[in-house]
């Protein structure tokens, strides 16, 4: 099935063109999938190591991630349509809402992934628990929320 | 400080205008927190109730989302610079990367927490767990990842 297909009781929204905000994309995932037959449709911990690969003008602000164990990877899923508002993910006609299912198909094509991360090599970050296809585009990289303590001071609706 | 200073040995880099990618706002987070001193620096699963108000046209997408527990919300932090590589959080001179950070302050600024799902209202998602200023466009919701089982059928790279 391609990217355009529609499957049966599926619902497309009429939209006007994106244009709420704009996106820099950051560098490259490397992954040993290439095609999106190959990829799995979650990434596992366990799973093979792949590299986030940074632009260049990006490389020191990776300093003091390698402290953390776990980061969230946000990506860029170009090849995605945008406009299901209902899917049928099994194309057996049972539909589910599009924020009920972390399909690549959505409004805003991110992909979200809580990886492992393995080691630092300069500009590249390699991590294992990524599902997408070789080349995907970066967005974003944060270190993975439970074990993150702001580093600026708390404040009133922080709580005690 | 505004958003637009730079503390002591903070970098920042020199960039083109953003345009690898477009996003469309499907609606806006409805918070307590009228401004950003107001805003926790974390969301808390037992903070206040707040509101995820989609556009009527992606009322239909939250079909299905109430059996999950907890959902990943990512946000747009328009007021953020975006500029810059290493930050000095807590102001004292010492520096972290920023992807080594959590803070609005990064390439693409977008917020991401995993909220807890309380209720749904029509094309209303109540949720406790945001840190976001009343008002903030978002962008896409997810069921959580652990608690989710794609539908789709699995592929080779899902393993056994």
């Amino acid at each position: 099935m391609s990217d355009t297909d529609i499957r049966p009781g599926e619902r497309a929204a009429d939209l006007p063109p994106a244009a709420d905000a704009q996106l820099r994309f950051i560098g490259r995932a490397r992954t040993p999938f290439a095609s999106r037959a190959d990829c799995p449709r979650q990434g596992r911990l366990d799973g093979p190591d792949c590299a986030l690969e940074l632009d260049l003008v990006w490389a020191d602000a990776l300093e003091g991630l390698e402290r953390f164990e776990h980061a969230d990877v946000l990506y860029w899923l170009d090849r995605s349509r945008r406009d299901l508002v209902l899917q049928s993910p099994k194309s057996d006609g049972t539909l589910r809402g599009t924020f009920a299912l972390r399909s690549p198909v959505r409004p805003n094509p991110i992909g979200l992934s809580r990886v492992r991360i393995v080691r630092r090599e300069g500009a590249r970050l390699i991590v294992r628990g990524l599902d997408c296809i070789d080349g995907t585009p970066l967005i974003d990289i944060k270190p993975e929320a439970c074990a993150y303590t702001p580093e600026a001071p708390a404040k009133a609706a922080d709580g005690a």
